[in-house]
């Protein structure tokens, strides 16, 4: 029995990307797609412009755009995949938990919540356990699972044998990240054409912060930070398509 | 006596650039700059992304920005330079010449209408007389000129002493356009990045139709278009800052 | 039975894509690669800088390179693909056609010769016909087959219905050709940055006179080009990786 | 009475600099320009391809190129300027100095021998000094004065009053330097298209090595290395014209 899913923010990058993963999973069925107003009503293949390496997936290609609301939940959806904007992200996310859908996100809103967990699979998969408490105190039967920032994804994936066999007291890392992270009309080209770009809005707090999170301890009353390292990130945005890089040194 | 001008749509890569000119012009005295409405009542160098090669001109620097609107013209304004998008621009044109004030736009509306000169300076100068025209069938004391689209500009300039010597027939042209011509954020980097897009949304269509006007002919009842060659363009948007690239045959 | 093959110039960008397309083959063995004396010796997947997307071959990787000589011939090899650069393919392909080897070559020497077909599968196959009148001339058992310009290639198959159907008197193009073409090293950073390069040095005289030729007709004493049309070409460079783009007008 | 100057390898990217700023400058005169064999005798206009944003100074443009020769001395030169490879430089230097001319040398050849005066003028002017001893243990009237690495330079002129005020015991530094560091063809386009390139030879040990020089400390027996700090470096060649940008941690 497949899992029916929905993906909220679906003719974006970061949508597009959840678009090309589930559109033939074997574990779900993508059966709604939502967008903004402009969007709504026509069908994806349409509406979106796409980026990504492989084709729309077919029956993906035909679906027509829904607005962005909790209304969706009538259409006994199990799971929500959002690439929304933060700041739209927070109040629909809840709604939908209200709801009893489990909600995985990738908007920044309510990650650093010790309810919530920000799981990185390969190095906290323990922390989806916090579930329980968060459907306990929140008092509803649905979820919400936050996905961490791209930078401290890989970041994570390269302390956490370190942490476990040694211990850090110190991270620093300077980033060089693709301008796909910025979303498909971020980073306008006259900006970054003869030019690397120093600063990316709240993206070294996020560094500094998600992992901390991701590397911290499950306690029956939320996730507990590891605050026994400092985290000193630099981010710029470089004019690479995709493929982001970052070095690091303890 | 200096002119007293303004800049409407100050901020924008061609509104920089009417600053960048008339900043410290021996003609002209810039008192205002008006931008959209988030920038207004800010000074111009907190609202503006500076982006011209030289450095903003002190006096403007300071100066606070003003609305979009006709109500301008009370400053005493001889002439506005306007550097807005097409759809807001026609509007506030034609409400400033019936105020009195000489309109220099870059704005495409109204571009290819009989009355209104299409100048390219070097090309036809002539043309500039049509004002009396248009003043007497409009009923306004101001006038409205027009720039045109900038490949036209360098395309016309390079056919005016063909046609005058020899005639032409036929003109095709292929160009390679700098990202600056679509504005500050007009081309997303993801769009550009290790591509070239054979298609700009209008171009063509200005290139042809402007050209014919430009090298067409003042008569008593408006210019009339140069019909007696065609114009065949096909515009490419290339990753270059500022500099545009054509080939043309004949 | 398969076909024994060797690649000349196996280390380049052209070298390269031979090796990708040959390596698999279900018709060819590949058996020899060659390149330049600094590679000779070495294993291919130490020498090559490899920039194709599908990984290398993996029994061509193994490879050890042999020196570019017609010694190979002793290989038994039926047909040598060579992407040497034009200075040095001449006099080694007549070599290899002496030893009666086929040799199909990307070079652009001898490409205008009456006698040599340049082939452009889809356009002007019949043309493979001439290597009887090409051996009898030469006195040779092998044949030297050459493959044309990347951009006429391009454009010849695009012309070829229209020329059979209705006939052409002129041909104008443009081309916005990618750096794959000028060779891994070919086009340094500098020059390309932020910039167009309006000249490719002997390109507009080959995509106008291999035009001709590929549209030309098979005779008993060699192809004779086809003069019926005018060919006028503008090529330039563009920062783009392998994805060239050309207008043509007729 | 200004001083009589040569600049070796003369039309590469650092030779042009030089030509820049010494070919119209009040105390030299820049008498001799010196470039490799296949622009010997050809006028420096001709030769060199250009790419400083200012023009090529008048009476060098005219110039005729020499060859890059200790013969030079002939001409009764005080100063020569070296922008050559480090392989090339090295025995020429030390025949000039030996001919009794200043050599100011940006090549990397002998950087660290404890008589060479590694010099970045705002950190460490003093070191000149070191040319007395430098003369008497080589037994020459010339002398060889090193310009450092081009990151190095840059990151040195932050730590001096750092490392005066309060001492340092470690520097991290993450570098994304320019194309034009390369040199004028170092950087092939296909290589850094798309692409950031996370080593540069030899890069990450100048800077290393360097700084300590620079912040070291003249004595009689030459310049002692400033050894109560370590550096880390991590160097990227980024694809941008000429600005480089780094960061560093203490």
């Amino acid at each position: 029995m497949k899992k029916r899913v929905a993906v909220l923010g679906a003719t974006g990058i970061v949508g597009q990307r959840f678009v090309s993963l589930l559109g033939d999973h074997p574990w779900f069925d993508l059966v709604t797609v939502a967008a903004s107003e402009r969007s709504i009503g026509k069908k994806y293949c349409d509406a979106v412009k796409w980026v990504i390496e492989k084709p729309i997936p077919k029956k993906v290609a035909e679906l027509e755009l829904s607005p962005i609301s909790s209304d969706i939940a009538k259409e006994k959806i199990d799971i929500v995949f959002t690439a929304l904007p933060a700041d739209i992200a927070k109040d629909i996310e809840i709604e939908l938990a209200r709801k009893g859908i489990v909600v995985v996100s990738n908007a920044s809103s309510m990650r650093l919540e010790p309810d919530i967990p920000l799981i990185n699979p390969e190095v906290n998969a323990d922390h989806i356990e916090i579930i329980e408490y968060q459907r306990r105190i929140r008092n509803w039967d649905g979820a919400i699972i936050k996905v961490p920032n791209c930078t401290t994804a890989i970041l994570t994936l390269s302390l956490k044998p370190i942490v476990d066999e040694f211990g850090i007291k110190k991270v620093i890392v300077a980033t060089m990240q693709a301008l796909s992270g910025a979303g498909l009309t971020g980073v306008p080209s006259m900006f970054i054409l003869d030019n690397i770009i120093p600063f990316i809005e709240g993206e070294e707090e996020k560094v500094e912060n998600e992992s901390k999170k991701i590397l911290g301890e499950l306690k029956s009353s939320g996730i507990e930070p590891n605050n026994s390292f400092l985290v000193s990130a630099s981010c710029h945005r470089v004019m690479v398509f995709r493929r982001t890089h970052g070095i690091c040194f303890l």
